[in-house]
């Protein structure tokens, strides 16, 4: 059996891409990082910002933004356009040959508007296939994908996406090819068993912990999607999955790991 | 020595990508083409609507616009997000395996900030050079490249690109791989000797007959570039160079063809 190279997939989140100073930080830590690599980004703050410039009101429920034809244009114009391509530029001047993408471009991947939940989300896409051939080809040329958080539908219409869920239904995609890394950066050090105390890290998360701490309710609201994502990866095949900060990326053995 | 393989270069400008029924018909259009595909686009309406809503004033100086750091980020947002991702998933609808791209990406584009001008128009980016190898492989297996006109400095800065002359640079540098046809389609159906005679299109334009015609103040001035952008294509290698409305892509034999 051939050896598989190794593959770093990072969703950095949040203040991470969106502010000039972390986001160059972190750009230099990326540009750090040996082997081949993969970026997944939000850009949550930007999008509610711009729609309150423009008079639209955002509406979040149970995290998720609700995406009407008014916002997903602004999602399409904040994700697609300025924070890809300002992180693709930034990519590019640190001598890395980025490639901006969302799922629509090269088909990458494929999701159905969501249906059938209490609360109407819109133009929100939940994800059913990555098609994966064209980016294995252009990594193993050391191209660096740079993925929007936005898919599409096949016929036409572009879908509001969790990062999250497409860093981790590219992780398992990409497994069949590379050995995967997958890597969660965010602003907290790591799963906290106590969200105010950053030096309550649980460094080692196992499937069976996560059980136990989600009936105590010791893990807060906002990290279950993201421990499921992750979980979702190991299962499929990545080969480790890590929620840190992004000190994390170049400090080995920060953050929690997950295991199962 | 081989034969190339056919290549056509589509610049799409003005309302033609940029209203919905405009931009179905188009994309019908285009995806009936065979042979291989290239796909430029402009913008230059949704970034002046987009910049009014936001309250900044667009200013355009003999055509092109003024672009400040507030107007880089409308038009980061308009070309490389809200129209090219809208292009790329009526493209994957389409059943062409579209990829969205600025000249960020791929580090297909390089371009230096335009200086020294009488007027100072910010962040717009004049055509270094381009690298074409990673998008004539990608060609090669059938992808659709959908350009952006946005280009970038290699030091991190995205700069606002006339998409006529990425299109001719473009033809340029692909004409080393394919047997290149570049297609300007536009809203009139040709070069006019009149601007208010739709019928006075000239069928074969000579860069003599230009140059003739240019002299008698024949051809309107926004003509003039994109005929000089036209001819730098054909001097450079690209097999022919029409311009011609949308239904000049279907119907062999309308519009101009430029001759050398």
């Amino acid at each position: 059996m051939m050896t598989k190279n190794e593959l770093t997939i990072i969703k950095a989140g949040g203040k991470v891409v969106e502010e000039p100073e972390t986001l160059k930080a972190f750009l230099d830590d990326f540009a750090g990082l040996t082997g081949f690599k993969l970026l997944v980004h939000g850009g949550g703050r930007s999008a509610t910002a711009l729609a309150a410039r423009l008079g639209i009101e955002t509406q979040m429920v149970e995290g998720r933004r609700v995406t009407d034809a008014s916002m997903l244009e602004v999602v399409t114009m904040v994700y697609g356009g300025l924070v890809n391509k300002s992180v693709v530029a930034g990519l590019q001047a640190r001598k890395m040959n980025a490639l901006g993408l969302t799922g629509a471009d090269l088909n990458l991947i494929l999701a159905h508007k969501r249906t059938g939940t209490a609360v109407d989300y819109g133009f929100v896409g939940d994800v059913d296939s990555v098609q994966s051939s064209e980016i294995t080809n252009l990594i193993r040329r050391n191209v660096v994908p740079v993925v929007a958080p936005l898919t599409h539908d096949g016929a036409g219409q572009l879908l509001n996406t969790n990062a999250d869920t497409m860093a981790s239904a590219l992780a398992v995609a990409l497994a069949a090819d590379f050995k995967v890394r997958l890597i969660y950066c965010f602003e907290k050090p790591g799963v906290l068993t106590n969200p105010e105390d950053d030096a309550s890290v649980i460094p080692r998360l196992t499937y069976t912990l996560f059980q136990k701490h989600l009936k105590a309710g010791i893990i807060s609201e906002g990290m279950v999607p993201k421990l499921h994502n992750g979980f979702d990866a190991l299962k499929g095949g990545a080969s480790s999955v890590i929620i840190t900060n992004i000190a994390g990326l170049t400090e080995s053995g920060r953050g929690t790991a997950l295991v199962i």
